[in-house]
């Protein structure tokens, strides 16, 4: 199997480098029958591009998609799904003195090692652009979800020493920072603003929420919902930690606080996240990722070129003061692939197995608890 | 792909409840000639096994691995290796109340609904007892990578409120509790006695890391090193959470003070966790995962029966006030089952790749810094 | 993913050599609550075993079936099944010539410059002393095809020169050659019989059909059933051809001949045996294999050792003088196994699709026409 | 893993319909390093373009190929290759009529069943335009095995009742059907103008030998090479039957003829066609298909309609007399890549296996036996 490639029975492969012609996806085994346009792709690539605040690197990519098969009389046809996005704003110039140069932190580095060749220009292959393709996969995901109930919702929950006071569903997609908290606004723009004069990056947490997700999804023992899931957000760019539920909270929790007791009238508490041995619970799935500070900043550093001479690096070209911001739309196509990949498989095994009763009910998320 | 497979190249599948007849596993892809006998299994499934000191399970397995296939002559022939360990100390009659009743915080309820019926004897499948084979397939993949200069070890970093002073790696194996540190032990030991007499159960953090990994290790995009290694420790019963590196720290750090910069002689820092893009650095790999406090405590916790009226669960049976505590050798374990896999498929792919130059020192693994 | 793994959502991955310890195999994805006990297994490894009739090779296993896993008072769980059989009549010394030579028409020479060692008794894990497990795993394959009106029936309709004038179903078991003509049959074993006498061995074509298979099954294009069908025919011991419907008939057929036409009362004819663009149509799948005869004979052959000098081989273990006759239960295992995996992946993909109409009816198969 | 996918380590994905906007695939696994540029896809695709003779389809495709990513510097650079052909000369006017039947022999029928609705435009997914970027990516392959000595060469082996009188291989170019005896080449030209005058189709053999191939490709058992390679060929657009070696005809041999006799001056036969126990041998590999006639024809056929009534079908698009004929390359570029995905694949289990000896002399491709 394909190392590009994601998912058992909707399975996304992708390809494409952040200065090559294009990139672009071959989605496969999509359930036939769902509506999907071109223009579906634009409001959540929008969400995820660049150059939409001052905040975010200002290359600007028109990100139109094109649907090259696997659509016919505008709904899926169960064929594969190909897209391809043109890049069009690629401007390899910034980029020579990379060729000759390992950028600390990058991957520079390890490419050069693994392959013996690399693709310098903006990063090539390991370059963020990569992830737009991600975002327009998951739209389709995202609307078959929909279908069934299901609604996946990301936002910052960490910038540096900021943290929301409290966490305002309608408030995430009023500000380009998806910051839940309109009160603090005002202070991480504050911070971002003395971050980037100075030059220098901050990591970020990302929070994600999938509501309406039935009890069952996820295959014991490798095929975890929380496994895979936490491979789809640890492959993420930049990603260094990836939580379930409590996460790292639960080293320092007791057995008695942290188990979510049951009572005929549902769940008391969801700690766990929606995840009980590896299997979905009802309640809704929450999960966390810990993006780490972009190395691509104007603070010199030191680092070796190809000749192994140490030479000082600054990075020139246009980057994130903060890539964790345009990581929301990424979480959440992850997890939206990763939770339509298992309703499939959950059919195929289960799909016989008559609805058991008592259902616990879930309360719905609770975000000032989050 | 059988969803209790892990390893693309090197692939363990396994079987088993913790109350049937026996637990074991195929292990397919192994290259020929490596030398193996049962006894080479003993020491860490030793260290894995319940009922080595007060702070863990009292269930006492003999855990002796027969080895049904792939070897002859003592070495393995390429063919798979079946591994097949009898349960012997399996109590079912301590279970009869858990079939009627979904322990909170348990994978009962979740089996209920997806598979409309469960094995409820101790946890069936979802039982940690499982883990065995893990270990012990991990011995023969330890075996491979220790010819290639690799080595794997594991450590407790935190148990609740405890965390260790230093980390002694000569002192680890030293106590029951893999802690390394000698001066805090007693007061270590102290709390979970207090916590064993409570009846609760508490929290740990296990760390990892592998000296002497090559730089180049990963399939960048999904089959990163780091994405690999997410799946495989977040699918490690209890755990929650799983850190690369310094993981949930960069969430607080600027990108000058987190990327490793790079000189002739040397790595200057290791805040990735030895893996960059995906793909390994020649860094120490460094990976950290959060166990949650097991439910099964005495306690009294609300929970529902299958007739959906109220319950209250007390859990009688052998547990662990300190799940976390037995959880080293099988990250240790996760760990080294995904090195071998890439270093397989690394070859694969770019066994023709020469060396490159320069190679960038990597300092050994500085424990006090972890 | 293993390479001793077949099938996608119904996998099966085997293990064990031909006279090690024991055979077996893992089962995952399978449906949670068949019925399923030790003794199910006894019919149809029967009709596979040694030992039952003159023609074939006099080796008497037992064959009994443990199961290790995945059951549960009575059904299956959802949890991997583990089978196993142990070895018992392995006459080790009969091989030890075979160390030290490479018999011509087996797989001693490749394995051994594949592997760098082998182990050469009874053939190893070359032996199709592993096909009892195949047919095993497709027991609860059969059950539960049969629950949904799906029968699959093989038989030989060649043996060398011999092929039978008639095909009557009921006739099948009722002999061990598994012969459809009972008109025919003295004059087979008249020729086996003779065969014997002079040592040598014999090939043998193998028919199977499926019916009841509804329209649909199939993943174009790399899953295609026919696709997966064939490897899973060409992967059994011996096959050098697989046949799907009129197979190699088609290369002198035309077009107007060839096509099966569809009129509202059914199809017209069942060329295509069943599948029609890598799906089927809703007529009976056929197929065929063509397995060569046992290079283990009596009659002297040139080969060389290990030293590289020539030698004489004549294999005196226990063979069959025509292998194809245990075949049948085999070929239907594994045509068992790929409807079973493609209902699944069906199942998941388009579990949604209303059933269309027209539905053209599809005729019984006809044997007379075979 | 996608349906759309084939091959473990070098995985190559297809997408697009015969008349949708493009075609293409991406192909990962590639080792980095090989030259490839965009004009060198030309030759092959020009031997399965359609238009270039009498005998096959009219439609002219330019069939240019643009490299999206993984080639940087005229090197694959070991990230995903996609490639993209555009189709430019779909008539989608001659298939109205086909949107509202199912033509006999295709799979119009089955398409529908499974998915609920399809793109009935030149066949749609089904269509055998797809083959094209089989074609391309197996470019890149051959140029890998050429590399290390390894060539494969395709051939009609039969068209209807002809069959050449010999194999010249170096007469195969020199005639667009593919055929290797120039002696008996106005023959079957004018059997097929005959058949082209009645509107009829024929159906053919194609066989391909590849030479070269070291001993000790294929992963028993689920992974043999000719279990991969049957597949493979079988999943090409109408093929019915797949042949190793003598195929068939070792129904009727014996034991004593049919086993490949060892001597330390060679293998004196080659019945197995390279591949013993799913390994290959050092042999010559040589596998047939036996292709149907298409059913696309001018006879009128009977069929039903989408409401179930009777019609007449006539297909007066563009068409082959004998699909057969541009299946060469195709055969090839499949036997191509299960050969380079093999490589890998071996490589990477026995990658530390000494050569071992004695390596019995492989005779080379005696294209008279063929």
């Amino acid at each position: 199997m394909s190392a590009n490639s994601f998912g058992k029975l909707l399975t996304v492969t992708t390809f494409g480098e952040s200065h090559g012609p294009a990139i672009g996806c071959i989605i496969d085994g999509c359930p036939p029958g769902i509506a999907i346009a071109p223009e579906d792709f634009r409001a959540d690539l929008s969400r995820r591009a660049t150059g939409r605040s001052r905040f975010v690197s200002q290359r600007r990519e028109s990100d139109e998609v094109e649907i090259l098969s696997g659509v016919h009389g505008g709904r899926t046809t169960g064929t594969p799904i190909a897209l391809l996005i043109r890049n069009t704003d690629a401007r390899s110039k910034d980029y020579a003195q990379v060729s000759q140069t390992f950028r600390p932190g990058h991957a520079d580095y390890t490419y050069w090692h693994k392959y013996g060749l690399r693709d310098p220009r903006g990063g090539g292959r390991s370059s963020a652009r990569e992830t737009t393709v991600r975002v327009a996969a998951a739209v389709i995901a995202k609307r078959w979800l929909a279908g069934l109930g299901i609604r996946v919702q990301g936002w910052i929950s960490a910038i540096g020493p900021c943290v929301p006071g409290r966490i305002e569903f309608s408030a995430i997609e009023d500000n380009p920072l998806f910051w839940p908290d309109p009160d603090t606004l005002p202070e991480v723009e504050a911070f971002l603003d003395g971050l980037r004069k100075s030059g220098d990056s901050i990591g970020a947490r990302v929070s994600v929420v999938a509501e309406g997700v039935p009890v069952g999804l996820g295959e014991p023992l490798y095929g975890k919902l929380d496994g895979d899931l936490a491979s789809a957000l640890m492959g993420i760019n930049a990603v260094k930690a990836v939580e379930i539920g409590d996460g790292v909270e639960v080293i320092r929790q007791r057995g008695s606080e942290h188990r979510d007791e049951l009572t005929p009238a549902g769940f008391l508490s969801n700690h766990a996240g929606g995840i009980l041995g590896g299997i979905s619970s009802g309640q809704p799935i929450l999960a966390h990722v810990a993006i780490k500070p972009t190395s691509s900043i104007l603070v010199p550093g030191r680092s070796v070129n190809l000749a192994g001479e140490p030479v000082e690096v600054v990075t020139r070209g246009r980057h994130d003061p903060c890539v964790g911001i345009r990581a929301v739309p990424i979480v959440e196509a992850m997890l939206a692939l990763v939770l339509m990949d298992h309703l499939l498989r959950h059919r195929a095994q289960c799909g016989d197995v008559p609805a058991m009763s008592p259902r616990v009910p879930a309360p719905p998320f609770q975000p000032e608890s989050a």
